[in-house]
């Protein structure tokens, strides 16, 4: 028998599975890449934006150097736009860094983790990753059952992972039950509320979560700007809490973790409002369209917040993988959720008009 | 009290202190950042080369897409280069990322990492972040002892790391020397060897290490496109070593920390064997000329096989700190060596000629 290397926690992870991509499509059921619609990743079907390409484009000359590891300029449109000292703020490599960092920073071996079924995939990954016990708690209407969550915390429990919307089924939970969930949860319990979605609420749905990391030292907010900011390709995401967490995960941090790129268009992204109204009024209208659609059908889907939507594919445990590969084999790429064990659904990102058509029309296809 | 977070070995951590960036020194001196020289981090001269920009403009429409987590394209590109299946390859966000992947994948709270005194500060970094015990090897020559680091080998150890050349000294290790280490260290040991500065090899130094990772499974060889290749700040770097290793790496590492620029840019570069050529012929006209004067000026130096000499800059124990100072305040950033132990020392990147020799020309001015 050959020699295993690294403890038994670390070998028994399944790596993430991400949407495919559009070229590994193509080279697998020989498409032309051109044809190919990616409504897998809950990618911004704008793209990244023009301010932002016009900085990286100025930025373009210093990549020779390391990236300011310290983010100077990128913090100061961070605090200036949420209102927060810059050493609040640890930026990082996708805001999949900081759920990451908050596990290595936060959590032994053995100590425990809390977070929903059925919520975001890189919770279990990053609790695997540092040998922490998970404590799944089971979800309620396919969200975040807060109640259920408190009662699971027990003396080991180091770490809770909430998302506000969740992927991947889109759940929103009322502002007041998370701040019910701050004021009870042990001060020793660090919170990791996950807003990767935010930007897609309405307004009326919009709460100060910084208010919160104010009053809260154990709450680290995370954001992204790999959704409605449209920078997924670049990765960047930012974590905001009070120094006795921030202070750690940059110690832990990798010195360099944000490439230059990153910084320059994040800046840019971060001061474009006109953008963010553009990608949120696409999303509204594309929910619309593809809810319309599962009604017509009469396909069960998961009222979503986000910029996707899950819907129940068929009534068997098959149906999800059959329904995929049949929607691969037209082109058109969403993202099967067995791994979440919800082997019946799929989740498809909302696109443009004529991406979600496009998929409604094969869809209705495959299902007649 | 306040409550602290996360256990001991975590809030311990000194972060890394990188090189001062320009943008840095010119506000805190009040000095105009176009004159400011930078010699502190080790990063080539030259910058990035014209290959990479052009691949980055042509992926630059795709980068509202997540990166491709299994970097298919410029896996293709490494195993052309060095022979081995794409298996075998751990792409990183630079290579820091896949030091700090081996640690996580290898090091257990308590358990042991080899490094020598005087080597790369990430190594210390990583063997905290995850509580291991760091048996630091005392230098020979300020470069590895690998005699001794073999002999501090226990049944506690899981991981050792060696750099060739070293960083911030400059040494070089014999590749029979290593080969040795090899054959002798426990197969159950994995050994990081960091290779960051191969490519400033000269041709008649350059050895095979990619056939030692064939014959040893416990072997990672890590490489960056930092250095050599001109691409700091877009934070690519990977790992060759056989599955055993490598799969244990891609299940711990964040499913996109390579971003979609960085493989882009790193695939031209690899195939950019001309601008390789240029960076190697500054490299060693640099090398001349700075130690020519440091010949004159009479300053220790240490033989250095990288981008980079590490000289003695006086004989008392604030001697580093203060020219360091001075030549800060005449706009030039070199790196202290304070936090390796060595306050008499700092270490100059190899620059352009006329960055050298400004450099030249300020400390003899300082010295004078």
């Amino acid at each position: 028998m050959s020699i295993q290397f690294g403890p038994d926690y670390v070998r028994a992870i399944a790596p993430y599975q991400g949407g495919k991509p559009i070229a590994e499509v193509a080279r697998e059921f020989g498409l032309d890449e051109a044809k190919i619609i990616k409504l897998a990743s809950n990618e911004n079907p704008l793209g990244m934006p023009e301010s932002a390409r016009q900085a990286m484009l100025a930025a373009m000359n210093e990549l020779g150097r390391y990236p300011d590891s310290n983010g100077y300029e990128l913090k100061q449109t961070i605090t200036a736009k949420y209102g927060v000292p810059a050493d609040w703020v640890t930026l990082g490599n996708g805001s999949n860094d900081i759920l990451e960092l908050a596990a290595h920073a936060f959590v032994q071996p053995g100590q425990a983790v809390i977070y929903a079924q059925y919520s975001f995939a890189v919770y279990a990954l990053a609790t695997q990753a540092v040998g922490g016990r998970a404590d799944v708690v089971p979800a309620k209407n396919y969200g975040h059952d807060l109640g259920a969550m408190l009662e699971a915390v027990t003396g080991d429990t180091r770490l809770v992972f909430i998302a506000n919307p969740n992927n991947p089924t889109g759940t929103f939970i009322a502002p007041g039950e998370i701040e019910a969930f701050l004021r009870k949860v042990p001060a020793n319990v660090v919170v990791v509320l996950d807003e990767a979605y935010n930007e897609y609420l309405a307004p009326e749905l919009q709460y100060d979560s910084i208010a919160w990391v104010r009053q809260y030292p154990n709450l680290l907010v995370s954001r992204t700007l790999s959704k409605a900011y449209g920078l997924a390709g670049l990765r960047i995401g930012f974590g905001i809490a009070q120094p006795g967490i921030t202070d750690l995960l940059n110690r832990i941090r990798q010195p360099f973790n944000v490439n230059s790129m990153a910084q320059a268009a994040a800046i840019a992204a971060l001061n474009d409002d006109a953008f963010l109204r553009r990608s949120a009024q696409i999303n509204t209208d594309g929910y619309r369209q593809l809810t319309q659609a599962f009604i017509e059908m009469d396909l069960e889907y998961v009222p979503s917040y986000g910029n996707f939507v899950l819907f129940r594919a068929g009534s068997d445990d098959a149906a999800g993988a059959r329904i995929n590969l049949e929607l691969l084999r037209r082109g058109i790429i969403v993202r099967p959720v067995g791994n979440y064990g919800m082997p019946q659904w799929l989740r498809v990102s909302i696109g443009l008009p004529e991406e979600n058509a496009a998929f409604i029309a094969a869809l209705k296809e495959i299902l007649s």
